[in-house]
């Protein structure tokens, strides 16, 4: 919310702060929306529930223009005024739970935007927005027909293409993650799809160590981005 | 699966494999099923679906023999005996989908235990199980009655307790995750109760870079477990 109100303030139509929160985030919510002219109201409790239904929101609600949906320019465009960007690539994700938890990760770890595949992909319907708590309305979700034309595009804009592969030769620590990346998940079950894997310049396995075959692909695209942060932030502070 | 076979065979009753598959990791279940004894029986997809559910499997499964659940006593005991063991502890995750994923985490990064409290927890119930996709049967659920006195007890035992904390002073990497350590997650939405964050040795924070507010909660557990398996590979071989 807060990165909202700074960065893309224009979008908020409004803001919801649940009556009763005076604690410093709110406080610094209610700041931010009157500075950036956006309007502001307190809203009961049962309001808000009745408004959102029984999705978990901290007292604090923006009502935002909808995103339009990025077409593959759009992202081509994005990524050349960006600093370092990194981009989250779904190969034939077809569970919008997980679709809408990718997002919601997405948003957290600074991602430029979501690419997915048109066919045997989820779509971004009302139970992946719901589920991405938010994050629909800030990560752009980019639709192209072809992924691996896709990732090659990104390439050639400058971005390595890192797939996560259960048998891939190294850790994701173990790669370079500063810089341009796109992480590339593949679908539940099936792993990425030959022309996606060849798109790829690493492939980095995650943990495995279980008895159960595979991480749920949600889970996977956190620890990925998790690494890619914590890799960012190392080399920008010079430490762990 | 073959981690199932190699460690508790014994409990495992009979190994479904679909027909058709020939690959090198269906013959080596096969072969890890006939050695250990498991009754071996190929199955067509239809009636494996039929079985099943949608769940994904990729054509190999193994019908096991319940876990019991674990009290106090047999957590302290199994800590006792294990090298450098990492507990996971959820302090309040009220949603069965997010108590299944954790779970199906846990056994990937090679988790202990899970431990949840008795009171507004998930129960272990059909829906946690299958989103463990297994995961229920290989890592146990210990219930406790007070949660904090459980983290006191497992400190007494040597492990130190990390929480994870949007607030927290420290990055996840920031910390030593190499040794004895329990991970505890907040409930969703509310983070840690402050009976739990008073157990804490450390409180960490993860990415959160985004406009929305906080992690999915078993991303989060995913996070926090990564950043653990990637330490203690780093340890062990003396590179990142």
């Amino acid at each position: 919310m807060r990165a909202l109100l700074t960065r893309q303030a224009g979008r908020v139509v409004r803001v919801y702060i649940q009556q009763g929160r005076s604690d410093a985030k709110a406080t610094e919510i209610e700041q931010l929306a009157r500075a950036a002219g956006c309007a502001l109201e307190r809203i009961d409790a049962g309001r808000l529930l009745a408004r959102l239904g029984d999705v978990v929101h901290q007292g604090v609600v923006a009502e935002v223009v909808p995103l339009a949906p990025w077409r593959e320019e759009d992202l081509l465009k994005a990524v050349a005024e960006s600093h370092n960007p990194i981009v989250l690539a779904l190969d034939g994700v077809q569970d919008p739970h997980n679709l809408g938890a990718c997002l919601r990760t997405a948003d957290a770890c600074g991602v430029l935007a979501l690419v997915v595949p048109r066919d045997r992909a989820a779509p971004l319907n009302a139970t992946a927005r719901k589920v991405a708590t938010g994050a629909a309305e800030t990560t752009p979700v980019v639709t192209v027909t072809n992924l691996a034309r896709a990732l090659g595009l990104l390439k050639e804009a400058g971005l390595w293409i890192v797939g996560a592969d259960a048998e891939g030769p190294q850790t994701a620590a173990q790669v370079d993650l500063t810089g341009p990346r796109v992480l590339v998940l593949g679908a539940e079950g099936g792993g990425l799809r030959a022309l996606t894997r060849r798109q790829c310049d690493w492939l980095v396995r995650l943990p495995s160590r279980g008895a159960v075959e595979s991480l749920n692909v949600s889970v996977a695209a956190g620890m990925l981005l998790y690494e890619a942060v914590r890799q960012r932030d190392a080399s920008a502070t010079g430490s762990p």
